[in-house]
């Protein structure tokens, strides 16, 4: 959301965040199907143009049932990071960080090797990296040796790139960048996938005129607004979008 | 659940993981409250004569709802686990660790401070120990640290007693223990749930009597049954319910 509203700012951006039923990670392939249909049959009443699925998990389990099902342009946030990884890459041995489902799906391997198949994968699930971000534990002892915990085995296969493979990841970037050593590159794929948005918008002629008033974001949630608010602060940047938490409107898909 | 099966062993449970949908310990009251009814609903659907809310958070949100709406005795697991907290402090100073929903609700001081308004009830959300337990992540310097980080305070403070608020904790109570030094009684208020179920099936004439075959336990959960084994055997005995594991079915609410 950010790195679009950013990358995009004549564009309107309605952002559900599905936060009853949070963390997708641990949940399995069919009941992380049904929830994403269920969020985008939602923004599709609202008739948005173009749907950002910004949920590694997400992704990973439901990108193609949703681009099957949905009649507009779907995005993902799986292609774009691997891309990136696959370009960043200097030795061929890319890491991938994320929740328990992305890593078990295989869809990171999956697009690094339809890309290029003498890659090598190692993809390693990290599921305490998400309560501490949501808990803003984000720095000190707890955080590093967590991420040593996490990153040591990828490190001693001699990862050059490090892929993080869920969205609640880069604000653990300093701790995990400390952890994984100068010789790696992180590849965040919230800046990937904003141009990829830019692009398909551009493509398929989509696109807002430049030069408009600011457009009015909303926020949609499945808990409690006034929680939201907090812990989106922390997600989102201190200008543009933060302004708009106060309006956070509560849904529900049953 | 393991220990009821344990406590009363002529009696059939019928366990619910709404597996799908967890952790509620960081949902808002109104989110608790509309599931733990629907979990209710779903239960009494199966003819059950007693049900117990075998997690904190729902316990602290949803407790006085469910005992309204449903024609059957409804019990939780804060009542037991503070009365044994009252009855083993010896200087009127007790912690309680739970999940931020239980900590926010302030169930726990309630019922202490109905019992003895004398004793200082200092309570601290603990949100890592719940996705620690999942992992089984149940050793070693990371629990130690986090353990720490969350104790020390209570220690500090000088409690003499230590309520595990949370239906995860017990399987950290080890790495918990060490941390709160050998002064500190842990409370765990399985047990004195697994009581007080006793005390009202005896009280109302419900109980099974003894002596007949060992009763066929059943698991329904929300989300992927096979993987709710693997986890659930780290929750539950080696011996019978363990068994049963084999037999889960998936449920849903919508």
């Amino acid at each position: 959301m950010r790195r679009i509203a950013t990358r995009l700012p004549a564009e309107p951006v309605i952002y559900l965040g599905d936060t009853a039923r949070v963390p997708y990670g641990t949940k399995s392939a069919d009941t992380v199907i049904r929830y994403a249909r269920a969020c985008a049959t939602l923004l599709c009443k609202r008739n948005v143009k173009l749907l950002v699925v910004a949920c590694n998990t997400a992704s990973a389990y439901a990108l193609d049932t949703l681009r099957e099902e949905l009649p507009i342009p779907v995005l993902g946030v799986i292609e774009p990071g691997a891309q990136r990884a696959v370009q960043a890459t200097r030795n061929r041995k890319v890491g991938v960080i994320g929740t328990v489902g992305t890593v078990r799906s295989g869809a990171y391997q999956a697009v690094v090797h339809a890309l290029d198949p003498a890659i090598e994968v190692l993809a390693k699930p990290c599921p305490l990296f998400v309560p501490l971000a949501e808990e803003g534990w984000l720095e000190g002892p707890v955080p590093a040796q967590v991420a040593h915990a996490y990153l040591d085995e990828l490190l001693a296969a001699g990862i050059d790139t490090l892929v993080l493979g869920c969205t609640h990841y880069p604000l653990l970037r300093s701790v995990i960048a400390e952890a994984a050593g100068d010789a790696v590159t992180i590849v965040d794929s919230a800046e990937a996938t904003a141009a990829v948005v830019a692009d398909t918008l551009a493509a398929m002629g989509l696109a807002c005129a430049p030069g408009g008033p600011p457009p009015r974001h909303r926020f949609l949630v499945t808990d409690d607004p006034a929680g939201f608010a907090r812990i989106g602060a922390r997600f989102l940047d201190e200008g543009h979008p933060a302004r708009d938490l106060a309006e956070v409107e509560w849904v529900d898909f049953q």
